[in-house]
């Protein structure tokens, strides 16, 4: 018979934000050492600023004699409300994620090389572009393809069908790897789940189109890309990671580009792996990284 | 009897910009060889997208018959008439400058220290602030420090204060080591010398004031600092130099204000070393550094 | 009537290193939560190679009713011993520093810069150096030099004369800002305080004299430096910290020099911060930042 | 009827390495000048350690008479002999590479997709690997893979086979992407072309195997990979291109590996664009790199 109540997790993640006060970490510490649970991992931050509290935990149990739900009420009951905190669980679910992309390849490819290689520590269960040129990568890698056009004037369908494409794989985030559209507050409403974009600059810095040749007119001599949560405001969601490198007068835009496209993915492949590890906590607009 | 036509010169920097064509590169060092001189550094760059030549030439001579004047125009008559050029010889005289600053030490601590140890490869002139803070640090350096204040409403009258303070030491070019007043384009045009500014962003980003204030409010992982020279448009001249440094969430107003120093004040430093050194072209909006 | 036990303390921390095992931040949070402590900063780490377990603890106290001694024994009864610990509290009173030093001021300057703005967290007690060149800037400081030379074939007495001089200061660590004497285990053993050094190489490379010589003979595309606690065998102690900076063939040994002073002078005033805000734990050769 | 001599040829590169005087730009571009060449990038570097002068020009003809054969005697007899040049002209053919490699495929697929997507300025002729794991990956690229073992004793017998198998292709140099054995000189003196190997570590520190384990277990703080030409001298020969990563204690071996992947490919991939483009000189056993 199976006793699924009885089985060890491992991995389990705990993330809350709540008011600062005294007792936070010992009232969680203590429920979860009541639970037999092994923190592997801690880290919290208190921001001086707004005196908000952030705290993540990755934990072991031995045992789960409630099941996970009659865990969550508990900690619910026990602790949660009486501290004021917005929290969450994360049970070690290897997360599903669908990649939605235009016409470079350089994104998409290095995430399914890391997914194929057993870096990503996700699921690829589909992806999604406006274009069909890279349908035979994805396709060389069995994983799903679908063509999803955005023609001039008929993006309301579009998107329509785009969310018609992404159910089937049920993802629980997406990846924008370059996709070059602009999704529309109701289908970020519609689709309900985080979406981290990577963004070909080191924003705030030449938001918006042709970054590249932006820096180029403005002759700076750093470029750089940043990866961020998607929200309704075009380039200014909650910022998970950046990085930048050196460029001079001697590269002109192709340079730009290629440079670029070696940032854009490792920044985007570091900003995805937190994800997917619960270390990443948005308040307002902006990140708290437990890396 | 001083026959200053015979002496030798050493450390002179050819600047040249021109349109870019067959032969340029020939024609001035055959210039340089029928003369004696013996190139010691050398470099070029051809913009693709504008068709732009610029090179920068550092060479040593054994002989000066008719002076650097006939040399000048022996030079304009062969060389550069015919081929559109504009040009500059920098015959290896000590630069002068003066800083001018508000209340932050660092930066002109630090160009101090560099000036005292023979690393700046300039002469400190002057420092000049809106303040009187920093008299004895200066002074203890034995350089004339003159406050101009600035009072509200009385700018013009400031400024024309300041041009007076800066005359006696003739200076080549100005350091704004955090001056935290915007200089009047009447003032820019009067003083007739390049000034470089050190700006605490990675612009163009955080334009304008506050820099670290809103990058800590904007969430960016990465904060910086720009080196460019002063034009009429705020925070828009030429970028000379620019690097960063990553930050996290850990890290408040004051941390980033700490980090941000020491890319500052490493920052200005290249930049200057590198305008002492006649290594930077500016053409349009933009620099050329033949580092 | 003076009344020590009631007074309030901030800022204290606390350091533990022990076997890992379950409980750990359950028992140490809750021994602090019942004493009234508010956490404000947590860092923990189980090393999974040898299953070790460290963490900082950064905490403030209304009250202190037993003292700190009292605070400490309840601890080590209550907590410490049972779980194995070797553990250390910080009462967040400031840090006496002395600084050796022989001929090159960079980092000198560097730190006695960042004391004397506040930055540096702790009280430079003095300059100690086998050279006379620096005591006017080091006096100027308003801090005490003592020159002890250490003539060839004499450093046993010149090594004694070295704890003769520190001895009034009672530092409670050293920094060697580029001091270029080996010290003998026998005047480690005496100190009895940790050494912070700062090396002109990012280390394991280029141990011993010359790096930048040998790293322009090996022709590295990268020059470093590297801090690291004093121990026994030479260049080999603790690594705390250690950052970079590309170089080419353009630069020689002049330059590398130059460009290695600016990341020194960093890499060390980083290390010392850490150290005095004793977000460092040793344990085997290595060390644990909890920046 | 076919004129070859008279075609244009754009994109010929001149390497030179001379003892340093003056006149050697002169009596180079007047060369050039003299027939019609274009000079489209030019770099030149005077050692002041040794007295050598190199320099590097890229040029545009737009007619060539006497062929690449007479243009190269003319050179030699009307230059290069009379200041002692060591020479070569690139004529801009495209380079062929053969990649060895054993089991971790990053580097290897990195070079592929650059190369498809025609980043890479050369072509693969084939990858020669001493384990069979890889083959399905690269000839999903269109690419033969041949498999030599290299069986505990066989290692003359099976450097033999490598030999032949690299033979049909024809390549002008090779890439060891983690080609996990050491060739021996004979080897090295029979295969008579230039051999880049990416190491993965910040040479010379961790020089031979498991710079990983070797870097955990010494606790650096930033780790690296070095792009170095293979030499007799095991990871000693001439380094091409280096770069770094940041690392703390909470990266264990797999992270750091993970982490060195990223910088392994990057560093691999500029430093065969480089060579690829001759803008590399070496000279002892350092590379000037003209990028």
């Amino acid at each position: 018979m199976r006793e699924p109540e009885r089985h060890a997790e491992t991995g389990v993640r705990l993330l809350i934000v709540c008011p600062d006060r005294g007792g936070i970490v010992a009232a969680v510490s203590a429920f979860l050492f009541d639970r037999g649970a092994n923190i592997v991992e801690s880290a919290q931050h208190a921001d001086p600023d707004d005196g908000t509290f952030f705290m993540r935990m990755e934990f072991d149990l031995d045992r789960l004699p409630g099941g996970r739900d009659g865990f969550e009420r508990a900690f619910a009951g026990e602790v949660a409300e009486r501290l004021g905190m917005r929290w969450r669980f994360d049970w070690g679910e290897r997360k599903r994620v669908a990649v939605l992309v235009s016409r470079h390849d350089h994104c998409l490819l290095d995430l399914l090389w890391r997914w194929r290689r057993g870096e990503l520590g996700a699921d690829v269960v589909g992806v999604v572009s406006n274009h069909s040129d890279l349908r035979g990568d994805v396709e060389g890698f069995g994983v799903p393809y679908t063509h999803v056009p955005v023609p001039s004037g008929a993006k309301a369908a579009a998107e329509a069908e785009l969310l018609e494409a992404l159910e089937p794989g049920r993802p629980d985030f997406l990846i924008l790897a370059r996709y070059m559209q602009i999704l529309s507050p109701g289908f970020l409403a519609r689709v309900g789940v985080p979406i981290i974009n990577i963004h070909h600059s080191f924003l705030p810095a030449f938001v918006g189109a042709d970054p590249y040749r932006r820096a180029l007119d403005r002759g700076v001599k750093i470029i750089g890309a940043t990866a961020h949560y998607v929200t309704e405001d075009l380039d200014a969601g909650p910022i998970i990671e950046q990085d930048v490198a050196r460029v001079s007068h001697r590269h002109g835009l192709r340079e730009l580009e290629r440079i670029g496209r070696d940032i854009e993915r490792v920044v985007l492949a570091r900003a995805v792996r937190w994800h997917v590890e619960d270390r990443v906590i948005v308040h307002g607009n902006k990140t708290f990284v437990f890396e």
